[in-house]
């Protein structure tokens, strides 16, 4: 394969960007390293990030920025460092891609390293380096990233499934994992979009005796049934829903981020013990709980940001064995701009994934 | 040991009493039943709860009431189903005194009986019984409970040093147990006072690497050392203690209630899935959080009550085993009045214990 490839991919310019004003052209990317992989794109999720960066919603982004960060594709070039991948392999990357791997990391040594807190740690776009280069995504032809955070595709695993689970699906199947979803438990999944129709299917897979789609209205219960969910409560609709399910659950996770959520409520709906994972980050505060709300009952209030290669890894192996059948509508890259809109319009039933038919995407 | 006793105690009758306006008087107890037992009070701490009660703090007090449920004593009358204690054993009561014991009950199947949620549950004191009858605690010549929470009292261990730990002891003893406290771990403890003096004391018998004591001011950095703390932030006073101390800590157990206590840079001390519990519980909401909070590092924010009959077994061998000296001031029962004023000064260093002369009570 050669490595003599330009990178071209979808520039935000600034925040009008958003309004599908991205502007196809050529950036550099960081020199390339020993350390590093291209991966030539095949496919890109996106995600609700995509849009918050292009917007410069968490602050200033790095424009030009090219965002992306649920990318499948074939490796292009391997760093000479890297051994577990080689040019031709059908790899993904989520969220991160690069972070500083030492041993005296305790992120890093630990099997966190999506965690890094040192000056290495990147995400997959809008990260300026130490060397002064910037990290760019998935809505392009080509992205370079650490081989470390190339992870191989399994078989049997469609791209354009594996793609958005890399970041939108690891969200919610980690918090899930490491917080006991299994048999036994009963699990409530809080906002049916992207990430939550990916909480339910993963519920179920991984055993849970009930799974519990928690929406506003019932718009979505239909869907929600269909993917596996057991019950559905709408709140907005459901008379008494939070002292008819009150203590019935033993982990709820929310992937909203409305600040007006009824969290009181929400961590009511728990058992003794029981724990309200959030993974939606409203930018306001979190609606205010009293100190009884969780001392009543012993129960927790957390947060979880997103999961490690190895997760990774494992929710794709599921998805394999569980034959976990993902929403997922293609749109063509080339028509990115569109499809960001309608992403924004809360359009995707559930997760939007662009195909980038010139190298070899399938619509 | 003769039953004819008669039940007398301090009597708060309206919220003044808090004031140091108790009266002692004659009240009746619950009947007597086959699962009960009577204690003949020796001794009873002094905790904020029975302030608060007096004062109807947490809603109308049953007035009127005997407070005081950290109680140390003779049994004095055992009925026929009790087998695990007989008259003249040395026993203890905490915070709860009945609960359904019930197999179909989640709670108290699960060894949580502490958190019974049907209707036989009750408080030791303050708690109006399925019969109309109500529960009286240890500030008083006896006390009636059920005999499940009659909990005998280690050999080596003194009756005043025991009593306070029956409900101060254990609500710090409960959540360091029950979240990790012990080898490899670094833990804080917020707010030295009754509560976090044991906490100190408990985390270090339970074998953290470090403890580290976190208060406003620095006046009690002294005691917090002798207590058996590594190290001590003062709030107010330590200039960038929210950065120094940044990421460090595996546990932290917050005893304060103040509504405006510095929530965000608390967890800000906790490491990668660290955990803060709360067991201080202020009237109002606790301090607004943003979601970055819990999610940037993965923290959960829980809360605790108290614990159940086991824990607090537990807790009291391992005040035998480690040779635990709780740091407790003898005061006379019969100026229980001025003590609970002291109390609320907060002048105890670190519980007072309320000592009964007239039943082998030693001052």
């Amino acid at each position: 394969m050669s490595t003599d490839y330009k990178f071209e991919g979808w520039l935000g310019k600034d925040k009008s960007s958003a309004n599908g004003k991205m502007v196809w052209g050529e950036y550099k990317p960081k020199p390339f390293a020993d350390e590093d992989v291209d991966i030539e794109v095949e496919c890109c999720g996106i995600c609700g990030s995509d849009l918050h960066t292009l917007r410069s919603d968490w602050g200033p982004s790095n424009y030009p920025v090219v965002v992306g960060h649920e990318v499948v594709g074939k490796v292009a070039r391997v760093g000479k460092d890297v051994k577990h991948v080689k040019v031709g392999d059908r790899v993904g990357v989520g969220a991160q891609s690069r972070s500083c791997l030492k041993t005296d990391c305790y992120e890093c040594a630990n099997g966190y390293e999506q965690q890094c807190k040192q000056k290495e740690k990147a995400d997959t776009y809008n990260t300026v380096l130490p060397d002064g280069s910037s990290t760019y995504g998935g809505f392009a032809n080509y992205t370079r990233i650490q081989g470390h955070w190339a992870i191989p595709i399994p078989k049997g695993l469609p791209s354009n499934e594996a793609a958005p689970a890399l970041c939108g699906g690891v969200t919610i199947y980690a918090p899930l994992r490491n917080n006991g979803c299994g048999p036994g438990k009963k699990v409530g999944i809080v906002g049916i979009g992207g990430i939550g129709h990916f909480g339910i299917l993963f519920a179920k897979a991984l055993g849970a005796d009930e799974v519990v789609a928690i929406s506003r209205s019932a718009s979505k219960k239909e869907d929600a049934m269909k993917l596996g969910a057991d019950k559905f409560i709408a709140t907005d609709e459901d008379k008494d829903w939070a002292t008819h399910h009150q203590n019935s659950l033993d982990l709820i996770v929310s992937t909203v981020s409305s600040p007006k959520m009824p969290l009181s409520q929400y961590l009511g709906l728990l058992k003794f013990r029981g724990q309200f994972i959030q993974i939606g980050a409203p930018g306001d505060s979190l609606p205010a709980i009293s100190a009884f709300n969780l001392i009543a009952n012993e129960v927790k209030l957390g947060g979880s940001q997103t999961g490690s290669v190895e997760d990774i890894k494992e929710m794709m192996d599921l998805m394999v064995s569980k034959k976990i059948k993902a929403w997922i509508q293609n749109r063509p890259l080339k028509e990115a701009n569109k499809a960001i809109v309608d992403m924004d319009h809360g359009q995707a039933r559930y997760r939007y994934c662009l195909i980038n038919e010139e190298h070899g995407g399938q619509l």
